[in-house]
């Protein structure tokens, strides 16, 4: 039995839906499928959820929203009757929306919540109905009948395993399963989104569940490249990487997955397919427990850029018992996450995602550092970007941080910070921001169109 | 107006102090003679500094120290007697141990001090009635005089600038100043002894504070050399390098310098020069505030064993916020200071000086870690080395990271760690300690035996 996940893209039209209908009834083993919202069908095209995210706005400031409202059932009511399905499912999707209009507004939270879900719910009962129209068994499911239960408000919303003994039932049910992705509920009832992109958790949690032979996530590219592909030209595709190399991608950087999404089918041994709705005969990408890594240590290179940096200095602080600890302590108060902290004997450098700052929490930041740790030196640059070569085989693979470095000398850029000793699977270079797309050059070159062979 | 500091190889025989007095006379200039306890005479010798030791800890035992006081004042007696001094000095000297011998034992500490300190103290008054009787114009002078300020306990002991202005008078005094190292007193004249090794501090606070022109720092080589000579074959001297650097390597295993030692000449930029008393006409190493770095990147190559690596991880590390400095603050509470933290997405490893921690510390870290953080998987493992090269070119030279990691790679031996990013002068490998000796012999000739070209 296998789940089927399938992105924006891959049910943004009729005609895509068609695709996703050709796909699961290709292959008998494809059982539940989960779903997204309408995605973009052309490159300027707006996806559904990012309507219903105006339409929720309008709610919240109190205004008219009959024109929000129209362009989203809009929007369904073109794909149904593409799919010649009858009004009566665009009626249920326009009753689903007025009554979620109608929700009490007094956490806007999860009245946003509430709106931006229903775009994936009711693509699910579309794609339900258009099933069924062409003859398939099928049924829409309900995450809060199946049982998908997320923690409680204000923790971070993340399934808990009590779930999984009723989602473990849907093998059971017959014929195929359309389940919308992105939400869950909480033990007393309320709807709580998953972060965006958050459809993949989905069905890596039902995937996880129902212990399925295969997780396949159906999006709009043959395979997971090597390399960005807007940058490197004709990157390879990876046929085969590990868990922990695709969250490493992932978190660096690479936006085919989000970052956590693989977790659930990782705990259970589940092997994820990364596909392609338009051209479903390609391998695509398989991820998996573990690959033979002798052959190439690195399987891909990701960048990301938006970083900064928190530099202090002060004479003696390496005798300074707990002054790494009170530097961290001072970013925890200002809710600041790091990544890495390279450190010298009277410095110590700590690296954040320049996203978390604002121009008051670094002043305040630097203030701080000054006054309560009395630093010599504090300051904040900004514009760095992280590249990160990730590999299975990195750990073993003597030479390579050499390979790395004299690749990015070649280029002729400098090296601002180099992390390696902790992972096993990746080696991170932070740069000048404006070096990045040079150094992801060179390092492709090095990894992929060289022989492996140590130099 | 020069400082001289003489190490204890320098005044540990008749013979040497007269060397002493041979440089002293050399250069009108060398007003203030910071000097150290008698030290080896030959590998087998004791240290002037340990008999005390001995002698302290007999005491404290309440045991009979006759023999241990005997030990002490032959010494003196055979030094004096060899210059031709008469009975009085070595009088003096029996007298003031037998003083320290009945102090107060309530505190052992201060009382272990006490006697440690004399073995500076009494040389000082042997080398000023040495310098009077060969008819130089000179003084001993005790610090608690002088205005030598420490703090009090139990904080670390370091010297209060309070005492500089005191200590400047010393300009004044007419004639040469015989200055024992290693001690100073609190404002309520406690004697506190510096860290061993600190009569370098010694000499460096009294340069800094009489604005001295030069600080010489006299000792057994004829300079500081590039790396170890007892693993690299005839390494190059170093001649001139910066405050910087030499911090740098004194902090990673070279033995010349005392860590802090420099820090009050370089406040006050008193250049230092390292010199050797057997050899007084070698040029030495000349330390200042800055070099041209543009033909030497890298100045000198350390390395230093007894390290060990806490490896924590737990899935989801990176958005926890808070973890990393949890984990400092635990081994803050366990009093163990950290010297690198390289950290992954889901793991974060901690390298920590092994000599900090003990078979009940370790495991009761991993304990706490395990349970306060809830860890996934928490170890630690020992024989680390640190491999740091240090110059003040490393942050602008393109390349010298893939030069430094391609030495090692050449080596067939992998890193474990690489941390480079926030001191500007450094760049630490972590490896193996097996591996050490090879890696420094590679690296010395990457960067002293090739030319300094970009390969």
């Amino acid at each position: 039995m296998k789940v089927c996940k399938f992105g924006g893209t891959s049910v943004a039209s009729a005609e895509q839906i068609k695709k996703v209908a050709n796909i699961v009834t290709a292959d008998p083993s494809r059982k539940v499928v989960v779903v997204s919202a309408p995605g973009k069908r052309f490159s300027e095209d707006e996806k559904v959820t990012d309507l219903l995210i105006h339409l929720a706005e309008q709610a919240l400031k109190g205004e008219n929203t009959d024109w929000e409202l129209e362009k989203v059932i809009d929007r369904y009511r073109l794909i149904a009757t593409e799919l010649d399905l009858s009004d009566d499912i665009v009626q249920i999707i326009e009753q689903d929306l007025r009554q979620r209009l109608d929700f009490d507004q007094n956490d806007a939270v999860l009245y946003m919540d509430n709106l931006k879900a229903s775009g994936e719910d009711n693509n699910a009962k579309l794609i339900a109905a258009y099933f069924s129209h062409i003859g398939l068994e099928a049924t829409y499911i309900c995450p809060k009948e199946a049982g998908l239960l997320v923690t409680n408000r204000p923790e971070r919303v993340q399934a808990l395993p009590a779930g999984d003994e009723r989602l473990a039932k849907l093998r059971d049910q017959p014929g195929i399963i359309v389940f919308p992705g992105f939400f869950g509920y909480t033990e007393d009832g309320t709807l709580r989104t998953f972060n965006r992109g958050g459809s993949d958790i989905t069905g890596s949690l039902l995937a996880a569940a129902t212990e399925a032979e295969l997780y396949e996530n159906f999006t709009d590219v043959d395979s997971v490249f090597a390399a960005n592909p807007t940058i490197v030209d004709n990157p390879i595709a990876i046929d085969k990487m590990t868990y922990r190399e695709m969250r490493e991608l992932a978190y660096a950087g690479f936006s085919v997955f989000h970052d956590e999404a693989l977790m659930p089918a990782f705990r259970r041994s589940v092997p994820v397919c990364i596909k392609n709705t338009n051209n479903p005969d390609a391998p695509g990408t398989m991820i998996v427990k573990e690959r033979n890594h002798s052959t190439h240590p690195v399987i891909g290179i990701a960048a990301d850029s938006g970083f900064s940096t928190l530099f202090v200095d002060k004479y003696l602080m390496n005798q300074e018992i707990g002054f790494g600890r009170r530097l961290l302590q001072i970013l925890e108060e200002e809710e600041i996450p790091f990544e890495h902290t390279p450190s010298g004997i009277d410095n110590i450098s700590v690296i954040i995602r320049s996203k978390f700052l604002t121009a008051h929490k670094e002043a305040r930041i630097i203030q701080r550092v000054k006054e309560e740790l009395n630093a010599d030196d504090v300051h904040l640059h900004s514009d760095y970007s992280m590249i990160v070569l990730v590999g299975e085989g990195m750990r073993h693979a003597t030479g390579l941080a050499a390979r790395a470095a004299s690749a990015i000398a070649h280029a002729g850029v400098s090296i601002q910070m180099i992390n390696q000793g902790s992972s096993e699977v990746s080696l991170v270079f932070g740069v000048h921001q404006e070096d990045e797309n040079k150094i992801l050059k060179g390092l492709y070159e090095e990894f992929f169109q060289k022989s492996a062979v140590l130099r």
